[in-house]
């Protein structure tokens, strides 16, 4: 295989650096031969400035990877092995809007869960639905990265409705890695993680072949040493988590300290406007960085943008795959069957083995009911998003967000939907 | 079978001239030999003038059935064919600290559902395991018909932890059912009703072979001549319904209306004080006509207290298992498969066959996914609470409540159920 | 419902009586207003003699039913209420061949199992695909009560590849039941009984609720007042039976005492000829007695021909349909989740309360891993030769016999189908 | 980890050697510090004999394993990592007798199918269950590495009724792969292999991820340069293969071309005895070569011996396990729902990549009904096998023989369970 071309769909994302950082020190095992860098053209000033940059990356490197750019999507796919998706519907304003509508309407503003999560998905599910469309016809074998949000539900979308092999991806089960590998040493770690995107659960965690869960749960919230804002959250009760009998990550914080993180967000957006207000200016600050001509690396700012990780696991995922590397990753795969309680074609986030056929998830024996009926509970939500989103249905959008934890009910929800739909008429309708 | 004998536990209750008649009018079916009235002692008092009223009542019809009461519930369950239990742990006093302690916090009050429903279960579970162990030893063949709520819990709880046959009831169901009855009319009618107690949908609504779901829910919201209170809510919204697909039941209101309901009990609560304290002068004026001797049918008054149908659903219940019937009737019994979601020891509320083999559940073939994503999410609280009170566990009791979408989250959650367990000390406690 | 139509899809059968006599008997309970006796030209002559040897009971009963027949399929069909199918697809003369060339390759010639069965199977779906396609059209509500053997291979044909209800009737189950219930008397029976058709055990014999299959396992074969030829089989080893902790039915006989019922048919075979030229003289024996002007009753000749109780069964199953009956019988009916090792459109047979939404089936929780093993064994042959005949496939064929326990394998059988496929040319072909 | 020991029970095996070469090769990643043969006083004999070869073996390749020999089975199983069982209960005397009566009862003898490996399984589970619980008590965190025929249930009996880590392995998969590496190149291949051991099918061959299994089967059986006895047997019919779908074993000819193998092992027992009488024989030929104290390397007479790659399987899993290497193995481990037919704690023969936390099979789904079917049927086999074996059942060994293809029925299976008993009374009995 003497080619090895790679798309980025949504190449002018500030994040895209470290993608290319990421491939540049993978060369040795990962020999690209092209990176294209594709986006719409309302970014297509911001995608000269990363390709720019991204050029004077690979130059410096040595590495003889090229690096093209397109606004034609066919041009991109065309013949790619690889393609990684960081798109964003509407823009950081389609954000703040549905930011600001969910604090207006008393729910909790955020950019993956509940009301704002799920304009998200409406605006983003057609979007990739027709990406990978386009890939059938133009590179149908390759494989598709998404950590496009909200991820579970990008990723199911595309595994039910085209025939393009699709692995969901996000940070978080690689933050939980990172602060239990930190606390749990003196031994060879095996950590398994099942349930769905920003809603999973460490259920395995053993240190050369013993359980260290009771232990961690004992611990965790007792002991200063750890920094429990990346394995579950500070701010939980004790005997919240002590009860699940499973470590969970910290998205988790939305639902068990539902109060809490709601008071807490609410004084973040009257004190500074919406989250999304925020990494507006923080990208409008790195693309100041990025024009630089000297500038030849990945900035230091843009670990400030969050999202830690993110790049380095679509990276790792890539080269995994591409040397049938046979290593443990958590990543958005269809169920199949390891959770029997849900459909097998449910993309769930568990940890898999990677290989040249792609993510093998690990049988999963140690997840109790009441955890898994959270996850169903989750999982019904996300199919009716997608049910709502395919049949622009508006009563299946209501019964939807009814279900779903962080939103109100009865009249204030439909009242909130309906401001929602009403912002986001270019994007989707619902009838 | 000469004799036929029946145990009311709880024999005291203001509901039970409603059995009584209900006993006496299947008289001919069901041959019954003896009645015999249980209660605790503090509650024989009540006990008293109920078994007068009752001897009074036999008497009028001239059924040979002979009322017996007693404290000691040995000679109750002896040779029993059937008990029913219908009992307060606690009594009303009990659930008026429920109450007020959940709207202390913020929550709504609610008898079965959420904190004032968790404490209820708490102190309810042990007795009827301990009534379940004693009918082992002197009625191992006996049915255990059990309305003690909350129903689907308690039927769990007995069914998985002792050998008794066990079928929970609730009138719900039966509400629902002559609702249907009354609007859809002029064929042969067929209702398929599955879910859990206090949380069942019609999910087959049959005229003639014909589905009629579609049409009732387009216009169960829009025609006042449905009177939705009984069938779904008359403040849902109409999308919110049609969304579902399938008939809610109106305890649903309390999810699917959260803020509003909450805002009407709270209301409510302030205005009369909690629902418990109504009722407790319900029953005392109850109790003064039951006295009068000249009284010797069951009075009107009765119907007021609420629960209507629920004897009537016992005693039908009793005489269709005694008779073979075969008629339709849901009611709460082991998952065994029906719901390939739940593991098969998980009660639930579902149209089964009544034999005299006992109820056997119809298979489940037309319930959507995210309707069963919301039933298994209920039933993973429900063994939650199970498993707290077995293993009198403080922290799976926490972990039962952060999952109850009726609940409050975090440091106020371990408020309120601090102040519940403190309340509850002669009942439970939580380590 | 003025008009109650049954069409007799094979009505010059000689079985045609038997049906006629029982809906004359349940004439109160299922007014029949007309019954079209169809049949395809071949068999135009016989269906003369059975439309006026049943118009003549029909008189002599003084109901008002209606006897029609005729060759013209859209005509019979037409408006029906039920449709039932008795078919033999090629006559006896097909099933002469099918088993003398089972016999010429050593296997056991028998209708229903093993080469000849498949043979049968092979002419006959696409027949009763046929007729069920014209009831789309011309009944679309009718229920097909399929007693066309083989039936379970027959049923789940017309139920997953149709969107006709049909049921499958067989009368072994019948005749389970009557030996059943002559030996265990003296209080009310439970029996309960699944599997496949001409491969069913019943699992629960419940007397009273007590379980008496042990019992009737340890006196099966001792006990000289049981007939076993209709529960098991006179032959069986004891030991064997008592293994299987559970009753099988007399067509288990052919697999569990393979090398005794296989010399026993061949003498017979070599004695008088295939069991299908015995069949044939009773068969013109029969339709010279129908012939006889004064004959208005079912002749006591038609019950030598095998077959007891299955056109009683016929009319037993349509009424109870009809009048929503509510009793026990033991049908061929998709699977939908009752044994979890089968898919849900695999039709099983097994004991299902009759209602008028048709059968529904009891879960099942008493049958043991074993024996579901073998009942998932021969269901994988089923299968097989339904997709054998719908593709037309020669190499499913082959891979349907090779694991049939009655066929040979590898060049024998090769030579045997290659026998089968040459003889019925005009039935159906194999590439 | 200093100390590294590994027992093997039935040391004094001729394989034995074969394993030592194994681990002096792959000593680089498995440091071994000790190899304990273990041995019962019968074969004390040729324990010594392997002792003193696998000595002068280890010395000559310069590798610091000690070799010690033991008859005490504590003192072999103490503080082990992993323990290796390749016994053979009762000798080969005890083989040559199974066969024999097999072949005396009109069945094919073969020491893992059918009667002989029913005699084998029931001589055998008794006593690895034995050892089983003595790694309980002396190395309860070792692995329990299983080659003891037949493997599948000799290995179910262990993981089902011990609390030991056991991993069932056979060469037959090694055979089938070596054999697809040889006619499918030029890419990288992708096998993935399912059902029991010695019934196992490869489902999945994928080239570069692209399936090639519809082009081997066309050209399995047509083409020359195909070795077909070791993917499948040289005498299917092409169209019985084809049919399948996927690729079966070499065993499955037992199964698909059981007259022909019959006849061919028929003539072979009349010509020279039974294969117990063969082996013996090579046996006392190796043993003298083994005697040679000039022999310090395994000898070439030892391929002949048959299973080859036995040992090479061995030591490549344990040291896959050792190094968490994530390879692909075809092992036998429980179900764990990847058959969602069988139980969990069925053992299957699966592709599993081997990590230190023992082998996790690869999700199956590709593997069609009628396949499953089959394999359901044998593991219902093999489960009551099992049964009949702990509860030393005459009944249950009769259903088990009942219901296995090979075995014949009724009468003569009978007589021929007696004979097998009565010759086997020193090892097991059943009641």
């Amino acid at each position: 295989m003497s080619e090895l071309k790679i798309a980025i769909i949504g190449g002018g994302s500030s994040y895209t650096p470290e993608l290319i950082e990421g491939f540049i020190e993978r060369y040795m095992d990962l020999p690209i031969t092209e990176i294209c860098l594709f986006d719409i053209i309302e970014g297509s000033k911001k995608l000269d400035i990363i390709c720019q940059l991204s050029i004077r990356m690979v130059e410096k490197s040595g590495t003889p990877i090229k690096i093209t750019h397109t606004l034609d999507r066919e041009k991109a796919l065309k013949n790619c092995a690889f393609v990684i998706t960081q798109i964003r519907v509407g823009g950081i304003r389609a954000r703040i809007t549905d930011e600001t509508i969910a604090f207006n309407y008393g729910m909790l503003g955020q950019e993956t869960n509940g009301l704002a999560g799920f304009g998200k998905a409406m605006r983003t599910i057609p979007v990739l639905l027709s990406i990978a469309k386009d890939m059938e016809l133009y590179c149908p074998n390759a494989w598709l990265i998404n950590f496009t949000n909200p991820a579970g539900i990008i990723t199911e979308a595309v595994s039910r409705f085209t025939k393009i092999k699709v692995v969901g991806l996000c940070n978080v089960p690689v933050n939980m890695q990172k602060m239990i590998e930190a606390h749990v040493t003196g031994g060879s770690l095996f950590v398994q993680m099942t349930g769905l995107n920003h809603y999973v659960y460490a259920h395995q965690i053993k240190l050369s072949g013993r359980e260290q869960l009771p232990f961690i749960l004992e611990n965790l919230l007792n002991d200063d040493s750890f920094n429990p804002k990346n394995i579950g959250h500070a701010g939980y009760q004790v005997s919240q988590i002590k009860g699940l009998g499973v470590l969970p990550c910290y998205y988790h914080a939305y639902y068990y300290l539902k109060d809490e993180m709601y008071a807490e967000a609410k004084a973040e957006f009257e004190r500074e406007g919406s989250r999304g207000t925020v990494v507006k200016m923080v990208e409008e600050e790195l693309f100041k960085i990025y024009t630089d001509p000297n500038l030849s690396t990945k900035p230091e700012a843009l670990s400030k943008r969050g999202g830690a990780y993110y790049s380095e696991a679509a990276c790792e995922l890539i080269r995994s795959i591409f040397v049938d590397k046979r290593n443990l990753m958590v990543v958005n795969v269809p169920n199949n069957g390891i959770l029997r309680e849900l459909p097998d074609d449910a993309v769930i986030e568990t940890t898999c083995i990677i290989t040249n056929n792609g993510p093998i998830p690990l049988p999963v024996t140690t997840l109790p009911f009441p955890i898994r009926a959270e996850i169903v509970s989750i999982k019904g939500y996300e199919r009716l998003v997608i049910e709502a989103s395919l049949k622009s249905s508006y009563n299946i959008a209501m019964h939807a967000l009814t279900v779903h934890p962080l939103c109100p009910t009865g009249n204030q929800l439909k009242a909130a939907l309906d401001a929602l739909v009403s912002a986001n008429q270019s994007y989707f309708e619902l009838i």
